[in-house]
């Protein structure tokens, strides 16, 4: 079996397995019921570790197009999914559209794993109990409130929201901001700000103005997948530094900027996503100073800030920034509702304005519509409302989850008992796969965010991602129990 | 004095003179009241024709870096602008921030001409009498009918609209779609459209699905400053093929696909942006088999395409597309209101399936409350009714401006008669020119887009861009009368 492997591509092994392996299947190359080789001969043929294969066989399988069987091994679907025939046989433009391609997207683009969009894929289904999404609930959205705030600012700002405008922002918007960032302990002015379609934006325009192919990002191992990507698509290389419970572990921070030049460091130091840490103060002081002593360039993301569920918000690196040298970003897309599509980038003003140019041309301005109903909406008082009935659900939302967990739970599993934000992280004892279990637990209707998704590198952390934001108390108990079958049912086959 | 200027750099030679001659500025070398070498010394010294110089030193003027005085040369102003001296005077973030830019950028970017912001800086004076915007009457804004709309959709979609959602778009707008693009003659499918954040963001994206730094784009010279800055942030090389009342000159994309491979030919064959031309049947058909033959992908900006304003609606390219390789663009930011930022881009689904991933990782999807509020204006005929107003207004106006201009401009002056859109070109004789008119006009209150914005390479012809649709007719027979004077008196000076 040809299947090409380069081992300079930052792109793990088994995804470059996987691809290779999917593109045989899709080319006809690997006809429907072809046996594949076991995943030892594959190994040794290929020489790389036996998990990188078994690893790849399983994401082929998740994906519906190869089958095992124990004791007759692997073999192509007999059936293959919709896409992968469709792929299987392009029509004739797609050839000709092949050669079209630019390499840059070849190199990034095409190289980002596709799992994100199977979870969400799978999230998309309206019967499976979902603990995959991020996002809050959709029943606790203000649907009336917003809607007068859209019909308010209407009236009151009128043509001016219909009409076209800077890319920096709507001006009473980013009047009104500094005033709303002062609340987080970050001093600045308008200058220093922009407005931008969600932290997504904002991650993939601040790569634009520092990365070129090949530079460095360090972040947090695990991490955000779109943050992953938008890096990857640049073609800079992400390096990952292990998460505990207080966060980044900035030991090896320090060690990693002593051995390489990073530009950026990307950091989610409040609940991070997925592990729910929040970085210690004493990290916090060291991660600040040894960046500022290196010449690394943080970006914060503080996605989620006013979600502190005990009570206690939990400052941001940028309130530090003495010397005025950080990014950080927040979003109203988290605190309020995923499609407002509305975040900030607060940085030094020279930066900000060498990220003006790169808006206009990726979209010239962010819809002001929407700008003048979230100012209204502020304004009126109704965010912290709406904040306040929001964090009380979540925080009655993490207890169920975590007394289920403590009822049901085979003893050698661990999770993290998140102060914020939207979900909580579970660590699985070694052979237990998280892949395999979703597997397991998608086939009783529920899903979950596996330990891949959030992987910078090999993931070195096996567990899964639960938010317990959008599902209430009785579908938490009811997922949770599902969770608990299937860990035993794992733990009892053992590793495959 | 010192500038570098780069022969192999694709920035045309008088905005790399400009640029210096700024930093020089900027940086306190040529401090206020300095004065600059003739045009005759620099362009000898350094080995430039004397109208590059000369372009160069206007600029500046336009920008208040410089003053000229008849007899005693040009200096630096003695009251630098504050943009200027801030630049002048970095922070010491600054220095350091310099270091951590991407070549990209500063390969892109920051290279990008910045008289569009100039001309948009003016265009922001309540004051001024503006031909300068492209933008439509925001008093002909549906402001009551959209806010209707805003209100159904949240009622008839919920919280729907507040969540996440799929980087193509929102889906009943995407099922609406098909039938919409019919009535312009393109047969697609669902699967064949994505919804973006304008035009803009689907040029950006496009680029970055099929451009390498050094590809090249095929596009009218002159033509649309966003389309330019987007292929070039890509460090694309953009070449310019000239217009006429026919169109794009298709014998001259002919010699240009047979001297070098061109991925893109970029295009708006209808009321293009700024001459208002319409590309002619014949031609249409040539330029389709040409590119087809030469495998270069057609990117059409068909933006305007309502806008008839003599009653019949022209065929995008897209619709004599059998073999279905095209990508076509079009907005409802034109024909609504820009603020809306909706537009859609329809291409074979292989192309789209692609385009997909850099949507994610751009900005994850666009906002759907706006997608389920202009479902709405579209399903209960507002958009109709509204286009119906529009162009009534528009044609009313352009027939205003014609009429003043037949009235009062000089003979020696051509302009186009647009059949549709928001503007039409004025062609400037010889030893007129636009930036110096512009500053005459300027000073009394009356400002338009000039020739140089829209400049693929080095401005071959002299002229201006007036947008008649967001100017009332009295104020347009003003405005002409107020140009018409400068052009008088500009005549009579004839060049420096």
């Amino acid at each position: 079996m040809i299947v090409d492997i380069d081992r300079t591509d930052p792109t793990p092994l088994y995804q470059q397995l996987k691809a290779g392996i999917a593109g045989l299947v899709q080319g006809g190359l690997l006809p429907p019921g072809a046996r594949l080789p076991s995943t030892r001969e594959l190994s040794v043929s290929l020489g790389v570790n036996r998990n990188t294969v078994i690893a790849a066989y399983q994401e082929l399988e998740v994906e519906g197009l190869v089958i095992s069987h124990v004791g007759r091994g692997t073999s192509v679907c007999a059936h293959l999914p919709a896409a992968a025939v469709a792929a299987g046989a392009p029509p004739r433009e797609t050839m000709h559209l092949e050669a079209l391609l630019s390499n840059t997207w070849r190199n990034s683009y095409q190289r980002i794993p596709t799992e994100l969009e199977q979870v969400q894929g799978a999230d998309d289904d309206p019967h499976a109990l979902s603990f995959a999404s991020h996002f809050p609930d959709a029943s606790l959205f203000p649907l009336d409130e917003f809607g007068w705030c859209l019909q308010s600012a209407m009236r009151k700002y009128g043509t001016d929201l219909l009409a076209g405008g800077s890319p920096r922002g709507f001006a009473p918007l980013l009047d009104y901001l500094p005033s709303f960032l002062a609340r987080r302990g970050i001093q600045c002015t308008r200058d220093e700000i922009m407005i931008v379609n969600g932290v997504q934006q904002g991650l993939s325009m601040v790569g634009r103005l520092f990365l070129d192919p090949g530079d460095t990002v360090v972040m947090e191992n695990l991490s955000y997948p779109g943050a992953i990507g938008a890096f990857r698509s640049l073609q800079a290389t992400c390096i990952g530094v292990s998460v505990d419970q207080d966060g980044m572990n900035v030991e090896q921070v320090e060690n990693v900027l002593g051995r390489r030049r990073a530009k950026l460091l990307y950091t989610m130091p409040t609940y991070q996503n997925p592990t729910s840490a929040v970085l210690s103060t004493a990290r916090r002081h060291r991660l600040i100073e040894t960046c500022r002593e290196r010449g690394t360039l943080i970006v914060e993301d503080d996605y989620v800030h006013e979600l502190a569920l005990d009570g206690r918000e939990v400052l941001p690196l940028k309130a530090r920034d003495a010397a005025g040298g950080m990014i950080s970003m927040g979003s109203f897309s988290e605190i309020l509702c995923p499609g407002i599509r509305l975040s900030w980038i607060v940085a030094p003003a020279p930066i900000i304005d060498r990220l003006l140019p790169i808006k206009q041309y990726s979209d010239l301005y962010t819809n002001r519509i929407l700008q003048g109903a979230l100012l209204e909406f502020c304004q009126r008082g109704l965010l912290e409302k709406h904040l306040k009935r929001k964090i009380a659900a979540y925080r009655h939302r993490r207890d169920a989850m975590l007394a289920a967990m403590e009822a049901s739970f085979p003893d050698e599993v661990r999770w993290s008992t998140p102060r914020g934000g939207l979900f909580l992280w579970v660590d699985l004892p070694r052979g237990m796969d998280a892949l395999a279990l979703l597997g397991k637990a998608r086939a009783r209707g529920v899903v979950f965010a596996p330990d891949r998704l959030f992987s910078v590198e090999e993931w070195e952390r096996g567990g899964l991602r639960l938010g317990f934001a959008a599902v209430d108390e009785e579908r938490i108990e009811k997922g949770i129990r599902v969770l608990a079958d299937a860990m035993k049912e794992s733990a009892s086959l053992g590793t495959r």
